[in-house]
């Protein structure tokens, strides 16, 4: 497989990009959760281990992708070394389970009822990325396409709780707060939504994930998506929770 | 292209104080926020974010800058690996959305009109980036010269906004502020006007972006200016909120 100079560059900055951001998040909310009442503060320490977690594991991807290609002739061409798309989904086995506490917790449901959820939305979430990782490293569409369907089994199931849950929890939330947790809702809608179709990238560029656009579509589609998801995603739940903070007052 | 080593070891020592310049602001911003009333904090939490990505993208610059150029003969001789001017134009883009949102916060305008003004404001600042990168990467003056035009459309209204915005917001401080405030403005006015300059030096100095001259003047103009508008304003930003904090009470 070979990049053009364009191509290998452009996800090279965008691994650098999300690097800075995830790390830039992590300081913000580290520093921003002192403006919250202390009930809302374990919000922003999930949202920078999250962060956190991403942080190191971009830096891992970025070296990871510099070692899989060398300049060759004005060309980037794959190396012996193949790129580490475990990473991802390393990251994604601690991080997702962290998001949907802190997604449940904006639910504000009685504990009980709140613990059971998360539960069922954890196992969804690791039957999702444990069957979507054999897809991704398959150089096969059709393997990909089919691990790819059983991933979004669960992945259906999990967005749907949490769009139907969140338009629940409207009526508990004070006026103000309830304009931003619909952007949370559609937020959160838009942000997943993205992993799939950067999954797909490789098969409707064509080519397969054996493809210079396909290759390059999915690395810059998924850190769009990562940006979105987690940083994105944390912040608007801090300004919900700096509504809520000022409305309790 | 061939630098001399006193050129080359400029630049490189011009990098490696910035690094520890951003460094040394994070520490203080993050440390010196305690002294102000609550409500000035966030404005040293967006300036420990912006000096933090730029810490983080000068690390990167530094190591681009040693990846390019080798030492052949006692002159520093190009490599094959072109210096990346991107990681540049990456931090601005997270950095100077940051700047703005807090130079408006501190014109104390109603939240509506805040966020109006931010957004117009963020919107020409990513034109401005977004149009400058292609003449950056150039070699080509007239190309340059074009692009460094359609920029500075945006960069003129960024910058008359703010000047006009903040002589308006001066009324709207107590006296040791005003004085304060009036320095702030000069120095947005200077360490801003300082990146278009910098811009044109590869011109000015003759060859292009392709001169020795220019390339170092290039780089030595682009570290200053972002040493003065990131640690330089933040800091002069902490200590209008330390009169304001004092007079509030
Ligand atoms: C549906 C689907 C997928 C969904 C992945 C998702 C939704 C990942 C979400 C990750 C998040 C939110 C990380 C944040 O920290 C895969 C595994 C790509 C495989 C193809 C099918
Ligand atoms: C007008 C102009 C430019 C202006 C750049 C500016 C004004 C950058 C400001 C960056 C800041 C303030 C960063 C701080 O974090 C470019 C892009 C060089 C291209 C040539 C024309």
């Amino acid at each position: 497989l070979s990049l053009s100079s364009g191509q290998f560059g452009l996800v090279y900055q965008i691994f650098s990009i999300t690097i800075a951001t995830m790390g830039a998040g992590f300081i913000f909310f580290v520093m921003a959760q002192q403006n919250l009442s202390p009930k809302y503060r374990p919000a922003m320490v999930v949202s920078a281990l999250v962060v956190a977690v991403a942080c190191y594991h971009y830096f891992r991807i970025f070296n990871s992708w510099n070692e899989s290609y060398a300049l060759n002739a004005g060309a980037y061409v794959a190396t012996a070394v193949p790129f580490n798309d475990a990473y991802r989904y390393a990251d994604w086995i601690l991080t997702v389970p962290l998001l949907l506490v802190e997604t449940v917790a904006v639910l504000a449901l009685a504990s009980n009822i709140a613990s059971g959820m998360i539960w069922r939305l954890a196992v969804a979430a690791f039957v999702m990325i444990a069957t979507g990782y054999p897809g991704e490293i398959s150089g096969d569409t059709t393997t990909r396409l089919i691990w790819g369907t059983i991933s979004t089994i669960p992945f259906i199931y999990i967005v749907y709780t949490l769009f139907v849950e969140l338009g629940k929890s409207l009526d508990r939330q004070p006026p103000r707060v309830q304009v931003l947790t619909r952007n949370l809702r559609l937020l959160l809608f838009a942000s997943w939504g993205f992993y799939p179709i950067a999954y797909l990238l490789p098969v409707i560029l064509g080519g397969g994930s054996l493809s210079a656009n396909g290759v390059v579509g999915l690395q810059v589609g998924y850190s769009i998506a990562d940006i979105l998801a987690k940083v994105g995603f944390g912040t608007l739940i801090y300004f919900i929770a700096l509504e809520k903070t000022a409305h309790d007052r």
